[in-house]
């Protein structure tokens, strides 16, 4: 297939997407795969490549740019973090030595942090690409996941930003604690809403409020949907207590899936706030292009 | 065997313990099983039982109290919750049918509190043998595992308790989530100091202290031992900031098992309060002796 100009790639953990891109700077076509970087070693990654994109090379040369744990030390090849406070999109980016000579692979490196300690690979491609539409964006951006990140930006620099293991455990409460005999199918907005504040109020009460969960329906007193919504409510209200420092005057910019979005965006309603939410998929791309874009001026 | 008056049993989920006690009040022989609540159904408890007792009962009848998880509704027979406040020695116990005529055994009820809702079973039996040689005592009672239990007591009376699932957390977030990757063995005590009066300071930012830990770890920052300890006093830190209002001036009483009371009580010297360790098992007896004592009374 002929017309590709570059590939840009998002190769997470679980998944890989990637646009073949048209020399007009749009993409042409999009491809999605399962074979993320925990399924893969080392030396598999550029026949996992090959095997969804091949056909989109040509005869090369192909220029690739990846975002991602791909880049990670148990990736295809480590691409060291960035410290921030810096630009979210990179001035470098780690070459992999490919045996296909028709491919110059780049990998787009992740943010790190010192102080306090934090490391976001992914996310910091997304920030760039909601700053190429906002270059005079000053304010809190917020990608929820099973890790999700809040990022302080201004002057086009992350200047900090943290992250929160909600996600990862409300997964783990859900399923493995106690909690897992008394959760049940469905949602009860009233009650995510009221267990928001709460967390948000007294976040030193979390780990008691979570077993007052398991309580109440031992006690007949609450049913397993309003004790789902309760978990997730509980976790996000003091995630939000303990990212509040960052948050600024505006809406907080959310980028992630849209349910989750939607959950963020009430949540953060309920302590006084306001957010919009930004397409993840179309902010990835956006981020690929500005890196491959600054790549090639470094270049020249 | 002749000479058993009764027999003392600690029936959790994960063990059974159980005491032979002379016709003087004195236990004559002590025996365990990990033949624990979660291990068996309904109908298997007696077998169970006369497994490893029955050669202590003679020609009966012999009486039988039980506390802990047998008393569940997925244990031997459901004993229902006394009501909080109130006294930690049971007034009544549910009577469990035998096939065997010799038993005469009664299960102790565990306690329950409305609001907010809370449940104990066994914790309360310890804390009977806790006030059975100070019944005048008032305080706070704190019972370390993988729920803790904070229990206010007064006037002979658990006035209001309060559970934590630190230990379930910490078991979880060490061995399942991202973290598990940085664990190490061994323990680091500055690390655990530090880390409580973190978490008791900002527990609202404990979830991204968390992943902090994963992120210096990726850093090389802080090595596995560091961050065991970092972990555990974390979750121990908000634990605190969650029971800091149950507390009293005086010291904190502790009953769980020895090394673990031994963090609390470090823990809790960290945010200015004192400490002092009982002994869980004669807790327990204790507790089991006086429920037998009440019973007995209730029968004449």
């Amino acid at each position: 297939m002929s017309g590709t100009s570059w590939i840009a790639a998002d190769w997470g953990t679980s998944n890989l997407r990637l646009w073949a891109m048209g020399a007009d700077g749009a993409p042409i076509s999009e491809r999605r795969s399962d074979r993320g970087m925990g399924t893969l070693s080392p030396d598999e990654f550029e026949g996992a490549f090959l095997d969804i994109a091949g056909d989109l090379i040509g005869d090369g040369p192909c220029d690739v740019v990846i975002c991602g744990m791909a880049g990670a030390r148990q990736g295809w090849v480590e691409a060291a973090y960035a410290t921030a406070p810096c630009a979210p999109t990179a001035a470098t980016a780690t070459h992999v030595p490919t045996r296909d000579t028709r491919l110059n692979v780049r990998i787009l490196p992740g943010l790190c942090q010192m102080s306090p300690p934090d490391v976001m690979r992914g996310e910091e491609t997304q920030i760039a690409g909601y700053l190429a539409g906002a270059p005079d964006f000053d304010g809190v951006i917020c990608l929820p996941g099973t890790h999700s990140k809040w990022a302080r930006v201004s002057g086009g620099m992350v200047q900090t930003f943290r992250t929160f293991m909600t996600g990862e455990l409300f997964h783990l409460t859900a399923t493995q604690s106690i909690l897992r005999h008394s959760i049940g199918a469905g949602w009860d907005h009233d009650a995510f809403t009221d267990a928001v504040a709460q967390g948000f109020n007294a976040p030193g009460r979390v780990t008691t409020d979570l077993f007052s969960l398991r309580a109440a329906s031992l006690l007949g007193r609450k049913d397993g949907a309003s004790i789902r919504a309760r978990l997730s409510g509980l976790l996000m209200g003091v995630e939000l207590n303990g990212a509040q420092d960052l948050m600024t005057q505006g809406d907080v910019v959310l980028i992630g899936a849209p349910d989750l979005c939607e959950h963020y965006e009430r949540a953060i309603r309920v302590i006084g706030g306001g957010a919009k939410c930004a397409d993840a998929t179309a902010m990835t791309l956006a981020g690929l292009i500005a890196a491959h874009d600054r790549l090639k001026e470094d270049q020249t």
